[in-house]
């Protein structure tokens, strides 16, 4: 170890600053430390296999809050608290079914499929019209009265960073049920949010147009989308039964769980690193995002393994809800304007445990210029790519609050959407070096904001 | 499409300079066809799936090479052929075994383990020895005689690039069992060469010394290994016995399996792109090296589809006995120096089919500093870490002949030794994009050697 400190020390005098190498020397404690003790994988497979789904208002969400409030105890937390704040409870209630028969001959075909999140149960039966844009369904909206409309919109598999396909698609998964409501059809699938190799289907949250009759929503898997498509452009005629069974209790009570590193310089500027703790009830959520919750785990235990005494107040937050409500990160920063607190940074992974390849930031030109001379600090860990826009949905509303600065880790994301929402987002999915290295690069920047300030 | 690229341009425009901009549009083009076209992925499905492994001499490598010959044609190569080489026929000639008894108790566990490649068959028996070093073992040398030796030598988790661990530990995977023979050992267990969350034993070359006694050798999987260090730890006498059976059959042929384009500028140029066609016989090959083989197919495919005429001429090639032997490149560089070939450029994709960071360069100064300005248009796609180091060993005899400039496609490695050498190298372990985005880079960077020479 103190040799290849030396190693790395006498490389990097020849073109850089004594600042610049003590970072750097830190930097290798610190991925030395996570790398070397680290628990996020082993308290990944305890938060996925023992507690497995975590969606609000459910028990998973209860037994999560409870552990995780004993990690930050555990990872040596000055000081940690569950901060509460009331949770939708949408509950799935039974297993979703697609049905279909073709041309209207005897015998049906199930097809893979699962309710949208927030959806509502009820069943629908209609033939089947397939569209691939918003903007057919306008064109063909007198053929969809009585209907099951089936969005089959594609990722566009030219996006090279795959969370632009995402965006780019993810309309219709909000938007398409209303959308097709509105032109009377009585149940709606979506082509599942994902170019993987398989059939799962794929839920996430969906937002019924109160203007608009709720219809039965379902997601797809891919082979069954496929499979569909082929058949419609054979000229068959389809007709599909959708039964779905969800609905929502009454809100209920969830909590951020929050550890603390209390600041010895500034103590009363506060930085932020968090995940969020929820999951949809379809999946372990190892990638969504448990992984963003072990990693904020890990850099707290990794700061006390090295005594490492940030300037500033480091708080370490699992968020509640962030899936369907986002009431954990909302009530964050609204109590923090209560209580006149100053946040100077925050930080959030919650795009896959995967390897890092750098951080997007929320951030004024002057900061992002200053955060790019870091830039070789953090390049032997993997995460150096820093570009401007980014951050974290449970972090929006500080940054919409008090302008605070705000930044999200980049993870490589070419296998996230092969998983994302789905029963295969499981511990298996994830490599304990990657997870560890977003824990890393995560620890690091936050080390030189807290060091050096924005 | 055609607003993505004008969106590009425009965007390139600000910063760069016309011929760039060419250039960018360029590899666009090229991502494009790969990503929304590519054929790595179901190529990759059936050489490990209906072929399976293919060591050199098996049936699979006979397989293998005729449908890597089809591949060749049908991707549109101008010409395409089989080079004959003779290989080594290494065979390992049933399961290998491993068990042990604890302080001479009744009742034997048994260990994974799998033989190294290259190995005697035989049976060993003895009480096991356990060492972390070469060095502990020169000093326990006079405790040898009789016994089994166990290299438990680790992984170094804080180097970043895994390749770094690998290159630390598997001198005792090649120099192992004959250190330990020199001392009069009967058998030798070795740590696999890992750092993955699972107990499948690695198996990869060992090199006996003629100077001692050629012993049985295994690796063993890192649970197993820990368990056993475990119990040594604690004080238990340990017995193994090993069972191994591998040996040699004569040499028989091989191939390499070459497609061609022609150049139309200067076609007595000659670009190599290639992985190697071999495997090991315990697993499909698929990141090692079924990855690099269908690359280098889907870029002569990609070439043929966008209707490009290279200036020099490009040749794709599938090499023979990477794995004990290096007979196909070596064989590969011999016949180029015996017909005047003039070898401008190779680049070989063997460290795996994951998302692609980089490319490591062994090239003059001159050279390298001209492949610096093409980064940026690289970057998209993920692989701009450009760096002075590398290759692969079957285009290494061709640096070695006549000063080729080579390079190495370098994907990140955070997984690649959770499965090298090992049963779950497999097709299930491929991810379509990673695979395709190593193809793309590799695409671009072999257009730009092409375009501007080096």
């Amino acid at each position: 170890m103190r040799n290849s400190l030396l190693i790395l020390c006498l490389s990097l005098l020849a073109f850089t600053s004594s600042a610049q190498i003590a970072d750097s020397i830190m930097a290798k404690k610190i991925a030395d430390e996570i790398l070397t003790n680290g628990q996020a994988y082993e308290n990944l497979r305890h938060l996925t296999k023992k507690i497995g789904p975590r969606l609000a208002g459910s028990t998973g969400m209860v037994k999560s809050e409870k552990w995780g409030l004993e990690m930050m105890q555990q990872a040596g937390a000055d000081k940690s608290w569950l901060q509460q704040c009331m949770v939708p409870y949408w509950v799935r209630g039974g297993k979703d079914v697609a049905e279909y028969s073709i041309d209207n001959a005897n015998g049906l075909r199930s097809a893979d499929v699962i309710a949208l999140g927030n959806s509502i149960g009820g069943k629908a039966k209609g033939k089947l019209i397939m569209v691939s844009s918003f903007e057919e369904l306008d064109k063909r909206k007198d053929e969809v009265k009585g209907k099951v409309v089936f969005f089959n919109y594609k990722f566009n598999p030219t996006f090279t960073k795959t969370f632009m396909a995402y965006s780019d698609a993810v309309k219709y998964r909000g938007g398409g049920p209303s959308a097709a409501a509105k032109y009377g059809a009585v149940g709606a699938v979506i082509r599942s949010m994902s170019h993987g190799d398989n059939n799962h289907p794929h839920t996430g949250g969906t937002r019924y147009d109160e203007a608009y009759p709720k219809i039965p929503a379902v997601a797809i898997g891919l082979k069954d989308a496929d499979l569909l498509a082929d058949l419609i452009a054979a000229g068959k005629g389809l007709y599909m039964s959708i039964a779905t069974h969800g609905y929502f209790k009454p809100d209920t009570i969830g909590h951020n769980v929050i550890g603390e590193l209390r600041g010895t310089e500034f103590p009363d500027e506060i930085i932020t690193i968090g995940g969020h703790l929820d999951s949809w009830d379809n999946c372990e959520g190892a990638h969504d995002d448990g992984a963003g919750c072990v990693q904020t785990i890990e850099i707290l235990r990794a700061f006390k393994a090295l005594d490492y005494k940030p300037k500033r107040t480091i708080r370490f937050v699992l968020f509640a809800n962030e899936e369907n409500g986002l009431r954990g990160g909302t009530k964050y920063a609204q109590e923090a304007k209560e209580k006149g607190e100053k946040h100077v940074f925050a930080l959030e992974s919650d795009a896959g445990g995967f390897t890092p390849r750098g951080f997007g930031f929320t951030v004024s030109k002057e900061q992002f210029e200053k955060i790019k001379n870091w830039q070789s600090v953090l390049a032997p860990y993997g995460g150096s790519e820093l570009v401007m826009g980014g951050g974290g949905a449970d972090i929006g509303p500080l940054n919409q609050t008090f302008g605070t600065p705000v930044a999200g880790l980049s993870p490589d994301s070419q296998r996230y959407f092969d998983l994302h929402h789905a029963r295969n987002d499981t511990f298996e999915a994830v490599n304990k070096r990657e997870l560890e290295l977003g824990a890393v690069n995560m620890a690091i920047l936050v080390y030189l904001v807290d060091k050096y300030g924005l």
